[in-house]
């Protein structure tokens, strides 16, 4: 039930010697996830000690060099080690034409392993759904087909009171029937109500990766009450007119989306080689939202499992 | 009259936390020159302070991608710097056809600078001809077509005797001719030997690399007196049969080509990810040739301006 995000890099498209382009990892009920994939992401996955053999998922956000470029590497490097199990990559449709055209630097076609391609849709929607969770796709606003990522952990069910199940001599069938909210009836007519015999579960978790883009302010309806948003902060609010340039965000432009969708915790990353005082990105986006974190590669963090909230519950 | 080495990867295919996959600085005569470019290459420039918009020569042996792969995020990264200087690639024909086809990661009809591409020539040859140095490209033996590079400074001119210009009222055709090894007669008859004025230049230096490639024995032939040879050690002997089938070389066969060849100093690096305990390959090569360094990445190695060799100067 673990839920955590392991920032590998928080440079934006110039890498810096202590920040490496972009990449995460994304670890929800113990499958992980690569987010983005810049130079050097397979040397931040052992400097941060990720055992990478196990991945089979990436999200590629846009085409931009700083947020792909190491998959040529990490693609190449599984072959090496005869990985032979599939591997997914959800990204823009044009890096299928990289990646399997004749003179591409690392030839799908010829690796040991399957190699599965989804191109990303251009009006977003839920495009990984696991038994768990879902991955949800949202287009940005960048210079290029942008999309940012949701990572939903799905409605868990209510838990049996341990206490009940040999109080009332539940059956295995009668257990899931009052997990599933229904109410179960004897033979002798009794009636057990699930309320009675359950404890509400948990609130789902959610984590939210948006990078590239522009301000839209919009977008904070998109992200209403989620746990733990990542916001590109390219610039501070002193390179408001670069920033728009560019298409990217400022660091009080990430905090007022955070503060609009009411998001429990904001970290902000993708700075900008230019801006070297960090003191600027934290106390502008502080100002604004106070429970911001500012990225730095290695940052971890785990959302825990939150209490069921009551009002919810079907024993309020 | 600088001649440096940098090395900035000492990593083999598979790069580890604190090594990186394999390039180089050979800075001679202040002309910095990036000898291979494998993933992450921009990051290890900037974490030794080169300042890289200088670099105008672009060396690569071959085309696995620990030797080439960090190119798209150095082009990337020129284009965003604005870079309006020539560019120059000297590589496998195949990289041309990489960096130019339609679905290159990095467009190298679309870069703001001019990128000229000169393919290294089959069977070898001086490549890049400077008014102090040559770059000579040197055939391998490894899975694909590979090169090894020698950088040789050229011959200097012998140096006049300061206090041979006053006594004799030297002018500067006069000095100009003496330096070229000519007699000078003057109008009174009187002559001027260019030994009696001039002392002999030092020795040209080298530094050659060598990098991947089989153990070939016949290579020290034409290593003969190099000043520092850079020679890939992947593997110790312990694992020569694995060296073998994957074209590479053991310190061992690393050292004896620097012994055979007569070389100053020996810097062994390539190594394989899969031997953690380095004391393998320097106690192996060590034993054969002790003037053997092991690489690591930050290595720096400067070869100073040798005294002339008496033996060869007209003034015996």
């Amino acid at each position: 039930m673990n839920f955590d995000i392991l920032v590998l890099g928080t440079s934006s498209a110039t890498p810096v010697s202590n920040r490496f382009p972009s990449s995460q990892i994304v670890n929800i009920y113990g499958t992980p996830i690569l987010v983005d994939c810049g130079e050097g992401t397979q040397m931040q996955l052992r400097r941060f000690h990720v055992s990478f053999g196990r991945l089979q998922h990436i999200f590629i956000s846009h085409l931009h060099g700083d947020h792909y470029f190491g998959l040529f590497g990490l693609l190449s490097t599984y072959e090496l080690f005869h990985r032979d199990t599939d591997l997914h990559i959800y990204a823009p449709e044009e890096l299928k034409q990289i990646l399997w055209s004749d003179w591409s630097p690392v030839k799908a076609n010829e690796l040991p392993y399957p190699l599965h391609f989804h191109a990303l849709p251009r009006q977003g929607g839920v495009i990984m759904e696991h038994k768990n969770f879902t991955v949800q796709a949202l287009p940005l606003q960048h210079r290029i087909d942008t999309w940012g990522f949701i990572f939903r952990e799905k409605q868990r069910e209510p838990n049996i009171i341990k206490s009940k199940i040999e109080e009332l001599g539940l059956l295995i069938e009668e257990i899931i029937s009052l997990k599933h909210g229904q109410t179960i009836e004897r033979e002798d007519g009794t009636k057990i109500y699930p309320q009675d015999v359950t404890t509400p579960p948990p609130e789902p978790r959610s984590y939210a990766y948006i990078s590239d883009t522009k301000y839209i302010p919009q977008l904070a309806e998109k992200l209403l009450g989620i746990d733990v948003l990542y916001h590109e902060a390219t610039f501070d609010n002193a390179h408001l007119q670069k920033s728009q340039l560019t298409f990217h965000s400022t660091a009080a432009q990430a905090a007022s989306i955070a503060r609009a969708a009411h998001v429990k915790k904001l970290v902000i990353g993708h700075f900008s080689a230019t801006i070297t005082d960090m003191n600027k990105f934290f106390e502008e986006a502080r100002a604004i939202f106070p429970n911001t974190v500012l990225g730095y590669d290695g940052l971890k963090i785990s959302i825990p499992v939150k209490k069921a909230n009551s009002e919810k519950s079907g024993n309020a």
